[in-house]
């Protein structure tokens, strides 16, 4: 084990943790290790280039407090969030589609009765957010827990105001008996992701826009289904077909409708796969 | 660009990198996307997986500061940094190889007189070093800044103690007229890399040590040189087959001999590459 070189040092480096006791952790680090060495060979990665990528990734995880995730950015702008979310939520034909949980989910948010206003003091035009709860054989679930959370018109999401007391357009509600829920919100409009931090900066290096389209998160739990992570999408958005983060289903798009009062409203119902365990 | 499943999103996500302007970086995060897709690919990464995953990476970014670099040890141990040093050292025969540079090199070591104690009070039996900088013809290489450091007998680095004021076994001196250099300071010690981090967890979990054999490290900049960064390994140490970072060479490895009156020494001299630009 001594003068490895770049031809013989990932066999050295996979033996060495040939003793891994749980053959999970065994293989997912196996082919972390090879995949990493192939991508230093392949790009003949030079030393000042490692150190810009030490310091890269060690400005990412500064930048993450109990307020901002910048690892769950980067992930989501380089796929690999989407990509991971893909692969573990193929459901039946019917239920309703996943997509990334994001980096501003937070734990905490208030709970609320059916009807209120989560908005909460968010600013943006009022909506009326409607919709069923329902499984895949198209029963009711009742007592689901939804938890909703979306940015405000400024784009900006409650945790990224510094001194916010409270949450605001964010909110824990439970559906009725017949699986229904309807509470007031704001509007979704598209905004950039936060861009003030490494992934910020990689985004302008590469020339990419940090923009998503306009869209309301859900995460829905329910006694005897898969959780659900989603988002409704709003039909028409510019974004909708260069999302920052690649998270768009087109099933997932849904128009917020003007009344003729002015107020808004969304109409969505949400299909749950059982689980397979319960 | 909707509906992207895990067939489709890699080539997605390179796309949105077309408009890269410096193909250099184009190219590394073309590549960095298709291994990381690939990764998580292979491995089938579960979601539960992927947020560990977030997790480890914050955690090794948050245990960083202007003493401690918990990624460089991260890729020490996983042998990414090893790969680029073989990488971008096949320097000529007869040169001295270069190795590591390990988490523990920082800005600001004192400078020191030839001969001088450069252990300033650290804990170890003391030696003498002594060498000469030579060019790849056998040249002098005369005021060579030679920077050296090591940890102590018990097997900590100046910047590990959290309370020390000031530089132990640690220091800058330059070569003399004839190229040589000599110093005092301590024997090496074979130590365990810290373990009281996200790293030690990994190499807990996978049933690795986290020893590494005695050495001294030396980095020798010399106008018209390539920078030398390298260490001295100490023959005889139990653990020159299994380094927990892969950096052992065969060329590196020497006797620290006793002397009569009870005094080390360690006598190793340097080969320079001469710079290809200078």
């Amino acid at each position: 084990m001594r003068n490895l070189n770049q031809d013989t040092i990932t066999q050295a480096v996979i033996a060495r943790f040939a003793q891994t006791p749980e053959p999970r952790l065994k293989e997912v680090v196996t082919n972390l290790v090879q995949h990493l060495h192939a991508f230093a060979r392949e790009t003949h990665l030079t030393e000042a280039e490692w150190a810009q990528g030490i310091e890269f990734l060690t400005a990412t995880g500064q930048k993450c407090d109990d307020q901002r995730q910048e690892f769950i950015l980067l992930s989501d702008v380089l796929g690999l969030s989407m990509l991971t979310v893909a692969m573990n939520n193929d459901k039946p034909q019917g239920c309703t589609e996943a997509t990334v949980v994001g980096p501003f989910h937070v734990e905490g948010a208030p709970h609320y009765a059916l009807g209120a206003d989560v908005a909460n003091g968010a600013v943006g035009q009022p909506c009326l957010v409607r919709g069923r709860v329902l499984g895949l054989g198209g029963e009711a679930v009742p007592n689901a827990v939804i938890e909703v959370w979306q940015a405000d018109a400024a784009g900006n999401y409650d945790v990224q105001y510094a001194d916010l007391a409270g949450h605001r357009a964010r909110g824990v509600l439970r559906s009725d008996a017949e699986g229904g829920f309807h509470f007031r919100s704001i509007v979704a409009e598209p905004y950039p992701i936060p861009n003030d931090g490494p992934v910020g900066e990689l985004l302008k290096a590469t020339r990419r826009h940090p923009w998503r389209p306009a869209h309301l998160h859900f995460m829905i739990k329910a006694e005897g289904y898969e959780t659900l992570t989603t988002h409704v999408f709003r039909n028409g958005d510019p974004y909708l077909d260069s999302d920052a983060v690649f998270g768009v289903r087109q099933s997932l798009v849904a128009d917020w409708v003007q009344q003729p009062d002015g107020m808004f409203s969304l109409d969505f119902d949400f299909v749950l796969n059982p689980s397979s365990h319960d």
